[in-house]
């Protein structure tokens, strides 16, 4: 399938805050616009208190950042508002996008506390670019955690997620579908998602079918007629268990059978999923329907699918709308943009922002993010955020420790080292080839293999390590100190 | 300010669930596909438990229906999936969308229950609509709801919609920024938005202004000289009460007052409002700024700014990021669209859904919602769903019931009755002109202040009558009953 451009049509330059063009035309009125400027995307807590969350966006960053352009239109509008000058609207009309941009590839597990976006360039750049990475880093990396706690709570069974319906508009349900697939989803009820990106659409029926026609039964006829090898049918409108299943066992033994196929399934969408699911998978059974799935839709999440599975639902599939789609248990993945350093005279001179609470004070300076493996379990062990150029030496042991809590130390042999931030943009150039989604979904499905069970644990998981380096961490404590 | 036109570069066409599509196929496949169905998009809970919902999204469902088209890019899409028929796709090829459309207009609360978007037409398009017509109300009667209930606790102080980057994604804040202004913001920060609908941007500087200069008094300076008639300050990027304040104070005697302007404001964006704002104003006025604003942002909804505003916090306006663009704390209002009935032989049929839960089983048949008004007070009283053609004669007593504890009764006298769906599309074409976005919002204004304040309560709010007029109320009863 094609993909298809979006921001290409829509110019999404001005999805901006309206500060940082303000910023930019006084950066420009004072003389400082060129200075190389650094900043950090990162976040500072995971949703649900979950053990980790699962990054995404980055190609539609790359797309945006391809795009950036202002129109003629777009400047006429900056005009009208009386406060930009003239200078800085020339700037506007000839803008080059020139900054390096490094990311973490999409569908690798990352933490609080680590930059996942780093941006280096001239500040007026640097910082027109904040809504938009934020927007849709935050977004995409929300729903691919959350479809991913989603598919590993259904242990193997198909998700699909079914929440368009119920999205944050238009994009949400494009874009959620693409993070939901990332995440492990198997496919989508949005069409437009299979056309644009290669989502699998899937779904078959819906109550007003069953409406539509004098009877159930002849609905389940009319359908099983249509599609005789892909007969799914919908059982809940009237009484499942006393009409819905049995009027689907008759019409797959009249109309499917006899045509040499197989009935692929059927769907419960309201009741007691336990209860009825698997009282139907007694009745499919002894009609000779062994083969025959159960999908049940209708409220799902992650807490409600592990509960279903302990009681023994006999469910093959799952739907899973509004609470996928939205993040519902906490919809805001809380991602920030904050500047990490300057260049002086080719020097890289670290800032800081300090904040009475203690975890919002940012790390200072030009940062890598290396992930520490142990070489016998392959299992990831720690993050350490490192200076950009700094090596970790895996041939000797390596102490680690708590930036907070300093006295947490841990020292680690037999371990190997992988960085995580790749640039995306040299001086304004794409850089780095974006992974098939089938790529992205399955680098995802290996790196969660490599995380801990513990890390994995919806209820009160351990917390996974991501410390500074000794260096990082002396820049930070000495900012500190001079700005106390 | 032009309106852009998303959707036509966009063709959202495609952004429907898959079932609407093999249904249609199989619409047609068995030949019903011009049966005239009646579909109802209701919603059957408001989000927080709160009194009343705020309708928004209209006027992007009226754009989406007049550009519904399938290109050839889509059709061979369909074909690539070898299950939909040349004739169907031929159809699609020809789609002319041929229903009547009724909807509740932007900006009137609603209540559960009742139809806000009433479609009729050929059952082969009237599914089809499905998922956007949800998508879009779903979306934006959200956000505007929650806006409402932001502005409301709010007191009169202005609100300004700073969510852009916690959104899910684009559209998300661009039509999110509408909705929030229908809901009574008073701007946003997203100037796409501003540009789009006139919705105004604001925003002034970022914590990375601060930080790119050598001191935050440099930093406020720098900015006073670009902006001196709009000298609005961010002050907690070092200490707020420490640095911040003085130094802002400092600028607008240096920098502001020379030039013959007033200073606009302080902003503050992080620790504890109640305190720093109260410090803040005692600083401001003694330096001789009782006219200098003070904005508070940060993590804030209504329950925090109605503490804050019981606590006496000096703020005069608020910035509210995440918590209102994805109403965070119940990030989904539920509409659904169901079929409510089907012509045969020119007569209208009512169809059932039926569920083991009471509130799931629809109201069939061909409705029209009806506001009836207290004739002194013009306090909106009940709101009744009546069959569309039905009258009430506000010339005579008129009894209303609850339609589950039907004991619950009350005669109107001294009333006045509103319908309020109006016709939006006719037989495909549009027979409604939009209002303006200020228009709806000042009719949301209107109308919320027609609704009694227990009904606007937050916590527990009086529960706002929605009955069923006798006629629809024993059409629903019958069919429970035949369905049995």
């Amino acid at each position: 399938m094609n993909k298809l451009n979006w921001q290409d049509e829509r110019n999404l330059t001005m999805l901006a805050d309206f500060y940082e063009f303000t910023m930019a035309n006084g950066f420009l009125e004072s003389g400082v616009e060129d200075k190389i400027a650094y900043f950090d995307m990162f976040f500072r807590s995971i949703p649900e208190d979950g053990g980790f969350a699962i990054m995404a966006g980055v190609e539609q960053v790359i797309d945006y950042l391809n795009n950036l352009k202002f129109t003629e239109e777009d400047i006429q509008f900056f005009k009208s508002k009386n406060m930009f000058s003239d200078k800085f609207l020339d700037y506007l009309r000839n803008f080059q996008f020139q900054c390096d941009v490094w990311a973490i590839p999409e569908g690798t597990p990352i933490f609080p506390q680590e930059p996942i976006v780093v941006v280096r360039g001239p500040i007026i750049q640097a910082q027109m670019i904040e809504t938009m990475i934020l927007l849709t880093i935050n977004h995409q990396t929300l729903i691919a955690t959350k479809a991913n706690r989603i598919v590993r709570a259904a242990k193997g069974r198909p998700v699909v997620e079914f929440g368009s319906r119920r999205a944050h508009s238009y994009d949400s349900a494009i874009y959620g579908a693409r993070a939901a697939y990332i995440g492990g989803c198997v496919g989508t009820a949005n069409t437009l998602s299979d056309k644009a990106f290669g989502v699998p659409a899937m779904g078959t029926m819906a109550h007003s079918w069953v409406q539509m026609f004098p009877s159930e039964l002849e609905a389940f006829r009319a359908y099983a007629r249509t599609y005789p090898d892909n007969c799914f049918l919908l059982v809940d409108t009237y009484n499942t268990l006393r009409d819905g299943v049995p009027n689907a066992i008759r019409v797959f033994k009249e109309e499917v059978v006899p045509r040499g196929f197989r009935p692929k399934g059927i769907r419960i969408d309201s009741g007691d999923i336990a209860y009825l699911s698997k009282e139907a998978r007694k009745m499919l059974d002894e009609a000779g329907f062994p083969d025959c799935k159960i999908m049940a839709s209708s409220g799902l999440d992650e807490y409600i699918i592990s509960d279903l599975l302990l009681q023994g639902a006999c469910v093959d599939s799952f739907g899973v709308g509004e609470r996928l789609i939205t993040s519902s248990h906490e919809p805001v993945l809380g991602g920030v943009y904050k500047l990490t350093a300057v260049e002086k005279d080719g020097k890289i001179v670290p800032k800081i922002k300090i904040s009475s609470n203690v975890g919002k004070i940012t790390t200072p300076g030009f940062k890598q993010v290396q992930r520490l493996f142990d070489k016998d379990s392959n299992k990831a062990i720690a993050d350490v955020v490192t200076e950009f150029g700094e090596e970790i030496d895996n041939t000797k042991p390596y102490e680690i420790f708590h930036p907070l809590f300093t006295w947490k130390r841990k020292t680690l042999t037999n371990f190997y080292s992988k960085k995580l931030l790749v640039q995306i943009f040299d001086k304004g150039k794409q850089v780095y080839e974006c992974p098939s989604l089938e790529e992205i979904r399955n680098y995802c499905m290996e790196q969660v293999d490599l995380l801990w069970d513990e890390v994995k644990r919806f209820e009160n998981p351990h917390e996974y390590i991501v410390d500074l380096s000794l260096p990082v961490w002396e820049m930070k404590d000495r900012l500190i100190k001079e700005n106390q």
